[in-house]
């Protein structure tokens, strides 16, 4: 292991799939977010096809020219997993079989009931001076070696393996030059050009802490940064900031730290000692699904219903003949039904219902693509039934429902009902 | 413009946000795709900071060793967006005023009935020798130049302005060296290890058409390409080559292109004209949602449970308490009747069930972790009951439980009910 502090960063991501476009690389944008969270500085990320002469030459290059280099993929079993052999080269060594590796290989096989193939022994090859790192997650072991004064990590493709990988092996090892303190907020509700306009001169690029917004899935996060050397000092500022941003955004913010707003409403219902129901349509299940993704959910979530044909609508949530007839299945009468079918039928507490037109067919005039109906019912007969009017498309209609959905069962359990929502759209 | 075709070509993004991790890339990969797909072979992906020597140095570099380089990003108007200055530099050219393009900008501007901020007058900037690409999405206009006998295209880095900029720009430019065709058969049920072990000297790296695998959600994808310049010989080397990987593990294709299982599975219902109902614990809506989002699933798909507690699974689909307490929620038994009674309330001719322990709490030793039980029931008394084993965290229990159930599915509306699938382990 070198001894110095690490600056700077090079990511190198190897794969045929990856420069032709067939595969979307996210470990190099994960691990840089990781990384530079830490003070450490990714410079650049290469991206490079299977072919062990360039693979070798890039590896020597980064490793002059960066205090740490984190290569993902090409660990596999087949003839086109050269990062082994790659490194190896760079690194002057041949590579040996390392016993430790294939006895868990091995024994990772027989624990799942299966032969090992044998183009998986070489998985457990390692170049003389390099370290395996054991994947509990996978077959492939990652490699820590150092070249010069660089130290090199090879971790799996897999996001699955690659992540923890990340944090088991490298984490505990980065010695970051300088101090970087960061917090997070997410907010729902607010487009990221409105937040963007709100905060104005406090996202100025030259401040310190460094005030940023990231979107995804229809939540907003805003990312404070301070860089610098004194703790105290940066945590002062941070408060200054987080102060500031809450004074103009606060209303949106649904946590303290970066986490999923399916799992604050888990949280909240925990608390709050009460359980909910899903009903729902275009969603096809998104809600549940997001919902179940949260360890523990169980102690809130009873299940529910897709009803995705009236005639589920009608036999599973008792959903009115007469509301179909009338208002049609995208309507705030058969939403509230459905809501209220699922509340009762459940003995959930809180009871969550989506009808809308997702497409790319089954839009009209009255009712373009995009229009959603999302209705919540709770306790004490609270209810809440909104339209939305989504721009894009099948997919990103479906998402931004889920979230949606989520965000008014939010406002709801944390005491502010009528919560503002970006999309909403006057009956 | 140089005469010459185009063989290789580098991608090169530009930002900040970009090499520190706050925004993820995804124009490399579009952009590889679509080079890849008509013969132009991206050989690497970098993406650069916003520094100007570093991005200099850099064009010089790929645009001596590639005959396309593709720039995207840092044409903003603020003082960290380089390229422009970049590629004058790498030229060996002053800037100038492009005329057409600050009309074209003002024009924009008054349209939008806003006035132009002094700083957007540097987006109408253009090296001396290099041409200004018109950008109807946005203020940035795109650049071509040649240097050396290298094109080298610049343009905006948000994928609604880079996708139009390329299709209208670029691709009426690209002269391919050479011809690629490709195939994909998507599989499933075999692991990717055994595919590779399976396909042997198929997948040589040598090998025209080459033949390669890349696995997301237990689906493992077959992909040959072949390049060459006889389109008719190219086919003919491709038919021989889908029979053989097809005589090896055809039994697995579950179609003739690149499309989720999930597609293929509402394509058979549609096509045989059945319908299905979903009853899920473990996976919460996950299959659900999948199914649905495939545009036209409510064609076969009618809705279904999500069946999280003991009690819905009771009264939603009529479980008996009996078997719940004789062999417990994650059972052969509770998973049958879940299938059957989702069949019987929704009257879908097909129902498929899971229920299982995702972890990472609930588990014990007799069914630890990973232990799923799916259940499918179909036309005629036609039932297929598995138990499997996964190994992995919660998130990927529940992905492989949901890609199961579908394969179970596929292979009962294929006609190959008892096909064998990875992780299936004996009752």
């Amino acid at each position: 292991m070198a001894t110095h502090t690490h600056s700077t960063a090079a990511i190198l991501s190897i794969g045929d799939e990856l420069t032709l476009g067939q595969k979307l690389d996210t470990n190099a944008q994960w691990l840089s977010s990781q990384l530079s969270n830490r003070g450490v500085v990714p410079r650049v990320h290469i991206t490079l096809a299977d072919g062990l002469e360039d693979l070798t030459e890039r590896i020597k290059d980064l490793a002059k020219t960066h205090d740490l280099v984190v290569m993902t993929g090409g660990l596999g079993p087949t003839a086109d997993d050269l990062t082994r052999l790659a490194l190896a080269n760079a690194m002057g060594n041949e590579l040996v079989e390392d016993a430790e590796a294939l006895a868990a290989l091995i024994a990772r096989f027989e624990r799942a009931g299966r032969t090992m193939a044998e183009a998986n022994k070489v998985q457990a090859l390692r170049p003389v001076n390099a370290q395996c790192l054991p994947n509990p997650m996978g077959t492939a072991p990652g490699l820590h070696a150092t070249i010069g004064s660089s130290d090199v990590y090879c971790l799996p493709g897999p996001p699955r393996e690659n992540r923890p990988m990340f944090e088991n092996h490298l984490l505990p090892k980065l010695r970051p030059e300088r101090l970087v303190l960061t917090r997070v907020l997410p907010t729902v509700g607010v487009g990221e050009s409105t937040v963007a306009d709100l905060l104005g001169d406090l996202m100025s690029r030259d401040r310190n802490p460094l005030v940023g917004t990231t979107a995804s899935s229809s939540v907003v996060s805003v990312r404070m940064r301070y860089e610098g050397s004194d703790e105290t000092e940066g945590q002062r500022l941070l408060d200054e900031t987080e102060a500031e941003v809450r004074r103009i955004i606060g209303e949106h913010v649904f946590a303290n730290q970066d986490q999923s707003l399916a799992k604050t409403v888990v949280e909240l219902m925990i608390e709050q000692d009460k359980t909910l129901a899903t009903v729902e349509s275009c969603t096809g299940g998104m809600i549940g699904q997001e919902i179940t993704d949260i360890p523990g959910s169980s102690a809130a979530y009873v299940g529910g219903f897709v009803t995705y044909t009236n005639q589920m609508k009608i036999e599973q949530v008792g959903v009115s003949q007469h509301s179909l007839n009338e208002h049609g299945a995208v309507s705030r009468e058969v939403c509230l039904e459905m809501a209220l079918g699922g509340q009762e039928r459940s003995g959930a507490d809180y009871s969550v219902s989506v009808t809308g037109i997702a497409g790319p067919g089954g839009g009209t005039e009255e009712k373009p693509v995009g229009t959603v109906w999302i209705g919540l019912v709770g306790p004490d007969g609270k209810e809440d039934v909104r339209r939305f009017m989504f721009a894009g498309d099948r997919s990103l209609i479906r998402s931004r429902s889920a979230t949606m959905a989520l965000a008014m069962l939010w406002g709801m359990l944390a005491g502010k009902p009528r919560i503002e929502l970006f999309w909403e759209s006057a009956d």
